[in-house]
This record gives structure tokens, sequence and C-alpha cells, in this order.
């Protein structure tokens, strides 16, 4: 950590911002420079407060040379973590597609969808009973009975369901669910993730709309603080100025976080892009940079569809995309299902 | 709301689209352009979800004309909105300083932030007790132990007492406190914001850092929409590509809120700059751009302070800060305090 | 495109704005709604400027649903545009790597690199004479001793150069150059872009830091108004919140500008990264997504590099880098050279 | 600056570097940390190129400490800049109203708006001879008899004239003109700058849509190190993810160039916003936060503009919103005019 002081520091505020310093037990190197004089810290910085640094009178700023988390660091772990989801594994050259429906409406529906999709080949099935929607007045999804309608589709095809947590009230209900989803809004709701640290259910973590990748593996940092190691990262998009597709997909996002990180990396372009014709080109791009996985959106009747639908394949649709997925993976030399 | 139909739409998909949004009770008029098709719907268009029109396969877009939220909007609700705290109004010319330090730290601590600037001239105290962090190996905040602190110096000075909850499950512990703030964080987290409507304290909402201001105000409806019209809207800075500042204040934001919706509206430059030295002349700003109160960090050691201390002044730079903010304030033909 | 009135237009208004809009070709629907009155406009709307409409004070907003793009749109020319330089055809099925230094330094450095790029598969030469630089103080580029030594490189290597214009007086140095480049702060240095329509030759469009699609694609009507036809779309990141890269490459912007453009499109995913390392993943899914091609830097001896160093790959970096390129180009059926 | 070298950095690469490094002036300290090798430079490095140093395969990031600008930094020129227009001084306590139309039209007009902008308190004239527009198919400008329309409006009012130059080609035309525009598009003309460095007019000098307050000094410093001091800063918006204005004003950016600087600091509240309804407001929130001036759109007959009508005002709509400027300046304590 490199602390710069202002111009103006007095020696005294530069000496006992250095016994201060040197009391949280990092040793502290001065160098004069001409206008500026700069502490260079050395030792366990993940422990420093950088804002409490900040907030000394004499300093001007600080820069953090480190990575503040450790449990997510690839630094520290260098081997792939590989997540097991009810036998299909997700990491370390195993790459999974997960599909269904933003939200669940019926046991028809769902069940429909999860055959068809398993046929074209994904493995996990998501979707949507508690659903974050922008409007009080849109429909806020089938909640607990969601749940058992996903777990009815579960009995019937044998996939393992992936669904999305808004409250840690509702945690009880996510007993047989097999992975947990922290939706973008939720992303620094940090009493959820505190919560989902103290179980060892697998966690998709959504990136948030408008973080930073450090701020993401911040958040699967809470997590796994608590002691739960099983997280699976999902870049979704990020807001910017470009109106063209609902979100920008940080697709550099894919590489940087299987460098600084070990867990697996998987992809969402239906919310990415907000239009299904750009999901099987974002797929293909997601995979080639490097992802473990797909999550798109399905749905058995996308024009009655109660939420997404603008962004939501059919099942022939998606046993269209699944086809160049298949090759794209295939080509990169990892093991699909 | 206008439908964008797909050149190549053919006409039974375009009849069925129709009699689907008038059985919805609206009535479609249909426009037929040198290349596209156009719908302009009639009616009362805020029950039609746009996502389950634009999923229809003969869709290109769907516009919106009409403001989707009712309760915060202005059109339906013309006099300003003023919220009453203990006495101290804010909003229809009533303004208010709201101001204290970013975590409660100790009783001391406490009381004495609020003495000084109480006789400085704010009117309301905030202090954090559930903190949310980066971090989760930061200062967390001392929780419901904080919040007791802050009704001891609520007892001390009078003043009413603003704090932020992170989670429905803490809602009990916050039955004495006069003002909930939902942080950026949180404010989509719509399962809290459902559980703030179903009471009637003032609910002081603050803008998320990528959220645009019709979802803000969607955010004030999910709290309106169950009941309680005491939201306080808080404009704390949006995230951009500028690093200069911690976030980019949206002074433009202000009036358009103002106009809008008859909601009071807040600014906080401490979180918006994340500079101490930016708290004055944002806080002119923000009265000058028709700013109903002010939040502001004060902290009486900032160099020591558990959390966001580059941003917290002192009791003395508040004093000196608030001389400027009351000549602003009557230059504005308001009522301070 | 579609007029939305305010609500408490008058009658007198509503038929002086109706006259003025029919009087410029296009015929206008009137839609009348519960709140708002709509007006709906038929026929070629390309004419029509918006910002003329949006200043009548009885108008709250209008909204385009055609592009405003005639010459660059796909609706108008179905067929991909193949650009040919020198035999070397970029779009319709043809892929070109263009690579070299970001800057031009001397004889030896130019020659070097551009006979390792070529063993190693490229077939443009890309180097800066002109650079544009943040800094008055950082190398300014060779200028037009630079372009001379490219046009050396271009003897002993056969291969076509590619450099950037930054002043339309410097045109007359650019007669031999092959392909002309008009880098991201000029997208719109609309005279620079009114004169390159005036000539035939190839130009390479890069993509503004914070220009949208459409902003990007009415830049190229502006050289295609001209004349020249002969336009190369370029993605090279756009500039958002996120600091982990120098840019955020939009590789949804691909298959877009694919998709609303027939002109052919490469990335720049080393400017778009700012980092080396990154290039390789990008470049696979730039070519995963459907790009016509790739342009990349290197540099002989990046530590000394006289700019961009941190981005520059080595030229046996390149050459790593460069069969992963090829083996993806031949699996998406693309003709590399 | 600070060096930060990578983990697995060796020694004899470590001092090449600093080898390299010294015999640029500077003074290196090497400070060794648990896992990381920092280097700080001593002296004067705003001749070190940052982009040079990263490119070193050893370095891992580079972070500058000093500005990069020295013109235009405050550190170094303590006093506040006064630019004198024709005896109209802009900064030191001296504000100015610069007003006028988007686009001259015809005589009439500009001169009209002219008699009624100096009635109302304005001293500039502003108006566009030369318009940057995204069409190809807009509105370009009268060119070069739009400058003599404003010439002939300044002998019959004697307000000195600002309008806009888009090409180094057109400096002639500009002889007469009394300040010289730089627009948004045109902050990183570098070659344009360089041409406005060798003249001593005033420049008023727009930041980029997406350009950061240090890039936008840096352009100053560009016109600067020609010779020319008398450039005066325009904040006219940025470009983020709002769309309910046309760009977000970073008002902080007011103070920030304030403090960085000595140049004079207009404000543009017609582009940043976009509105009409919104220059009040915003204008008042520019004085509030420090600006030296405004520059502000009027037209006579808006709702036939050629161009931006939307945000113009009708000189009665000027002449209402100078009555609150003028407040707003005299109470904080400057000179209109």
């Amino acid at each position: 950590m490199i602390v710069v002081l202002k111009q103006n520091a007095k020696k005294e505020q530069v000496n006992s911002i250095k016994q201060w310093l040197e009391k949280m037990g990092v040793s502290v190197h001065q160098i004069e420079g001409l206008h500026t004089t700069v502490l260079g810290l050395i030792g366990d910085t993940s422990v420093v407060d950088m804002d409490q640094i900040s907030s000394n009178p004499a300093v001007e700023s600080v820069k953090r040379i480190q990575e503040p988390y450790k449990n997510a660091n690839r630094k520290f772990h260098p081997n792939d973590t590989v997540v097991d989801v009810c036998g299909h594994k997700i990491g370390g050259g195993h790459f999974q597609v997960i599909a269904g429906p933003c939200s669940v409406e019926c046991e028809e529906q769902i069940t429909e969808v999860a055959q068809k999709v398993k046929a074209s080949g994904a493995t996990l099935l998501r979707g949507g009973a508690f659903k974050p929607r922008t409007s009080p007045y849109a429909f806020q999804g089938l909640r607990a009975e969601g749940i058992e309608l996903l777990l009815k589709a579960k009995a019937q095809t044998g996939m393992p369901i992936v669904t999305e947590i808004m409250s840690t009230d509702h945690l009880p209900l996510f007993k047989d669910v097999d992975v947990i989803q922290v939706g973008a809004r939720n992303m620094q709701n940090f009493e959820l993730l505190k919560e989902l640290g103290k179980i060892d259910k697998p966690i998709l973590l959504k990136r948030g709309l408008a973080n930073t990748i450090e701020e993401f593996l911040m958040s699967a940092e809470y997590i796994m603080a608590g002691g739960n190691q099983n997280v699976i990262l999902c870049e979704r998009g990020i807001r910017t100025f470009e109106t063209a597709t609902r979100n920008t997909l940080d697709i550099s996002a894919v590489p940087i976080l299987k460098k600084l990180s070990h867990l697996p990396v998987v992809v969402d372009p239906s919310h990415a892009s907000g239009l299904t014709w750009l999901v099987e080109p974002l797929s293909k791009a997601a995979i080639a940079a490097g992802a473990d996985g797909l999550i798109i959106e399905v749905h058995n009747n996308p024009k009655m569809a109660l939420s997404d639908g603008a962004q939501s394949l059919t099942p022939e649709m998606f046993d269209d995309v699944m086809q160049p997925i298949k090759r794209m993976v295939e080509f990169e030399g990892k093991i699909l299902g």
C-alpha cells in the first residue's frame, strides 16, 4: 500500500501516521520526493482500512497494490475450483449449460421447458420463483409455489435446479434447491451474502450492473470468508451509455476473473444483451474467452412470458443455439455436461 | 405506449397482438408506415408489461410514453409532499440538515458529534449502526448496540435519528428510529422495500449507483404502493468513468425529481464526492438547484474514523460549512430547521 | 417517427405542427390517448430533423423508429461489402490480421516488425506516423518521415500499410497509404470525414470512446455520403466505470454492426484491453462473435516502445497468439489472408 | 511516480529498469514488500512516459502521483488567470454570460438575438457558423457566411463574438472572431489544439463527452504549451447511463477545475441538459459551485431552429432566467459583465 502525503504535511503529522501504521503490524518506508512524500507499507495490508488512512488530514491519497481478497485470490489457491452440482462439475475444464425460463409460471410450463432443454443438452434447470422486478405492479413470481414446481420438474427430469434468493427470510424455502442464485441487484446485499457463507450449497453470484471486477470478487469473498467455498461467478453485462443492448457484456471480465481467481465463471448472454438473436454469438464469444458455463433463458411460449420475454429463446431456438455451443466447447477442449 | 412491429410481421400476427392487447383493456391504433407498422396503445398502460409485449416475435420494440409510477408522480399529486420528522418538516419550502458520523463507534463519539452538529444548526442526527462495507474484513458497524447509542444521543440532544437498514430481519430493532435509511446498494432490494411500505415511518431512500431517475422513482413507488407515503428521495452521486470524485453528483436529478414527483429531495455531498473540501460547493449547488435538505458526514476524530473518514468533516469544519449553507437556504427563501 | 405532444398542447398548436410536418413530405397520423396525444410520421423521415421538432413548445418528446443512416444500412444493401486492400479482402467471409507497432520509430524497427508479423500470418502492416497523445510532452510520432518508413517496409515485404490521419492538412502525405485510419478521438471530426468521403481509399474507422453504435454508423455515413463506400468499422473498446481494463471491449457491437450494416467489422483487442495477455482471449472472442479481422499491436522491443508499450506484443508473443487465431478463423469457416 | 514490479521479476530485470529510469534524470527508491517490490521515482517525472515503463515485462503497474500538466496547474500559478475579451473579463471574480443561437441562420436572426440578449444582460454573443452534426444530412451551418453575419451583429451591438472552429483549414476565417470555441468532439483533436497554441486569441475549450478532468486539463496544456495562455474551460456535461438528460452535468468538475487549475471555468447548462426548463436551476447551481461564467443557447424562434431547438430559450425566457442569475452572481460576490 502506498500513502501519498500532502505537500504541506508537517513532520509531527508524518511521524504520528507512521507510528499509527506500525501499530497495525505493517512496516513503513518513507520516500522523500521533490514535492511529495510517499510512505510504502509492507506486510499484510489486507487488514488496513484504506478509508481510515485517507481520513488523516495529512494524507493526499492512498493506493492499494495488493488485492484486498484472499479466499477468492488465485495467488493463494493456484488450482481451479471445481464446483460439483449433483455430479455436474463446473470449472477445471468442465462446462455446463444452465437453461430455463425467467419465471416459473405453472407446472406444465416448467416441466415442458425442463424436458426440452435437457434433450438439447442443458444439464441444470434455472427458473425464477422470487422475481426482482423494477415495477411493483409487474409479476413478482410464484415464490414458494415456484420452488415446489421447480422441484417437481427436477423429480421428472433429474435436472438439478438453480433459483434466485432475494431475502435471508426465504432461506428455509431453499433447502432442496441445488444452486442458490444471488441476482445482480443483490450482489452487495452483504447481510444476505453473510448468511450464504454459513451454508455449503453452491452459490451462483451475479455481477452487479455497476460493480467493478474487484467489488465482484469482494462479494465472493464475503461468502467464502463465512466458510462456503462453492461460489460460481456470473458475468451478465454492465450498465454503460450504449442503448443498443440492455447491458454491455464485459467479455474481458471472463479471462480477468479466471486469472485473478480460481472460481468458475459462467456467462449470461440473455440478460447481458436482452435480445434473443445475440444469444448465439455472445455464447460463442464467452466460450472462446474461457467461460466455464452459460446460463440461458428459454421459455416455451415467450410471447406470453410473464417476465423478460424479449430475451427468451423458444425450446426450438435453444436447440439451434446448442449446436454451435457444443462445437465451440469441444473446440476449446472442454467437457460439456 | 408505442409498439413497433417487425418489417416482416404477418397480418395474422398483427391481428393476434391487437386482440391480445385489447383484452388488457387498452385500445389500439394501427399506423402503417412505408417500412414499418406501429401500434399506438391508449388507456391505462401502467398495467401493461412492456417485456411481455417485446417478447412477441412480431414486435421490434416497445416505447413507453407515460411514466410507469403513480403514487410518486406529480401529475396525480400536484402539491409537494411535506414529510414531518418529530416536528421537523422536509419539503414544501422546509429545509433540514441531517448530520453525523458514517459509523456509530461509542457513546462519547455519537453524543459529542450530536451536540456539536446541533449547535451548528443540524436538526437530524445520522449515524450508521449497520454498515454496508465492500470488504468482509472492514468494520461492519456496532449493529443493535449502535442503534441504542443513537437513541441515547437522541435522549440527550432531542435530535431525531436517521439510520440505515440492511435486512428485513433487523426491522424490529428500528422501532424507535425516526427515519429509516435505505442505502444505495439496497435501492432495488425489493423485498426490503415492500416491508418498508407496510410501516408508516419516514424512509430516506438513496439512489443506487447505476440507477436511472425512473428506476429510483419506481423504488419509491414500491414503498408507496404498500401504503407508506413518507418517502424522502436522496441523490448521492452515480457511477461514471470520472475518477476525480468517488461518484459523480447528478445535480440535474434534483430539479428533475422535483418536477416528476411531489416527494422531497435531499442531497448527500459527502458520499457523492468522497472529499471533504467539496462538501461546501456541492451543498450550495444542491440548494441552488432546489434541494429540500442535505445529509452530511461529520466525525469528531475523522483521522481515526472506522469508515469513510476521507469524506468526514470535523465538527469545526461542519460549523464553517453551515454558514454559507444557512445563507444560501435563506437566499432561496426556504425555512431551515 | 413518433412525436409525443405535451398534455396541455392546444388544438391550434397541434394543427400548426401537423401542417409544418406535412410540408416536409411526411404524412401524419394523430392518436388521441387518455392523457397524451401522439403523432405518427410516415414516409421518408431521414430528412426530418428530430431536434427541430423537439424544439416546438407543444412537443414533449420525439422518438425515431427508422435508422437515420442509409448508405451504411443493411436494409438497403443486404449483401456484405467486401473491401479489397491490394488484393487482401476484408468482409464476406474474408478475414485479415493487421499488425504492427503503435508508433513507427526507425527503419530497422518497422522493417523488422513487418517481416516478422508477415511470417506469422499478418497481411497488413499498421504503424503510427501521426500519434494522438494525451500529453503534449509525449512523443508525437515521426509524422511525414514515419509514412516514408512505412512505405519502405511495404517495399521490402509487399504488405499494404494502414496508418492514422489526424488532420485534413496532412491528406497529401497519405497518397501512397493503402488504408487510412481514423482514430477513436476523431470519429466525430466531421470535416475530416467529409474529406475522406471524396477519395476512394479504404478507411478504417474506429469507434469513439463514448459513442453509441448508431453514432458510429452515422460517422461511416458521413464518409459514404461523400461517395467513398470502402469503410471498415473497428470496435476498440468503450469507456465505462471499470478500471481493470483500459477500455471495455463491447463484444456485442460486432454482431450488431454486422446485422445493422453490410460493412466489414474488425476488432482491436490491444487498445480495448491495454494488456498484452488479454489479446489472445479477446481475439478469439471477436472471431467467435463474427469479426472480419483483427488489428493487433506488435513491437520488436516493447519495453522501449515510445508509446503504448504495455499493450504491445513482441513478435514472438504475436506468433504464439496467431496459432489459436488461425485455428479459430478456420473453425468459423472464414478465409484468412 | 510509483512503479510496482511483478512478483516474479528477476534481480537483473529490476536493476536494468532502475538504471534506465536513472538515465532519465529521476532518482529511484526501492521498497521490498512481502509479495511485491515497488520503485518510488523522485524528481521531475512529467518527462517520464508511463506507457513506456508499463511496457517493461517486469512491471505490473505504474501509478502517477504528480499531475502531468504544468502550465495549467495552480500549484505553479497560484493566482487566478483573468481572460480579457475586448474589455469583458472572465475569472478572478469577474463573471460573463455568453448567449446566442446554436446556429447562425440569417442576418435578421442573429442581429435580433444579439440585441435582445444584450438587453437582458449577456455580454458575449455566441453563434455557430461551422456546426458539428451527428448526421451528414442535418444542417451543417452557414460556415464562412455565418462568421460574416456574426461580425455584422457585433458591429451593430458591440458584443464580442464566440464561435466554434472545426478544422485548422478554417483558421484564416477566424481572424476577427474574439473567442474561438473548441467543441466537445474536438477536445482531443490535438493538431487543432497545437495550432490554437500558436495564436493569442482566447480559446473556449469544451470538455469532451467521455473525458476525465485530467484529460481536459491536458488538452488545455496542449494549447498553453504552444504559448497561448488565454484558455477558458467549459464544463458541458458528460455521457453516462442516465437518459433523462442529454448529458450529465458534472457539477463537481467546477470546484475541482478551480482547485487544480488557475484557468476560468464556465458552464453550459443548455448542452448539459438538453432541456430549456433545466437552464435556470443548473445555471444557479453552477454559480453556487464557483463558475466564472455561463454559455446559454437563445434562439428567436426555437420551434424553427435549424439545430438544437429543444434546448434553446426564447429571448423572453432568457430574460426571465437572467433575473435569478444576476441575483445569484451578486450573492456570490462576483462582478457580472
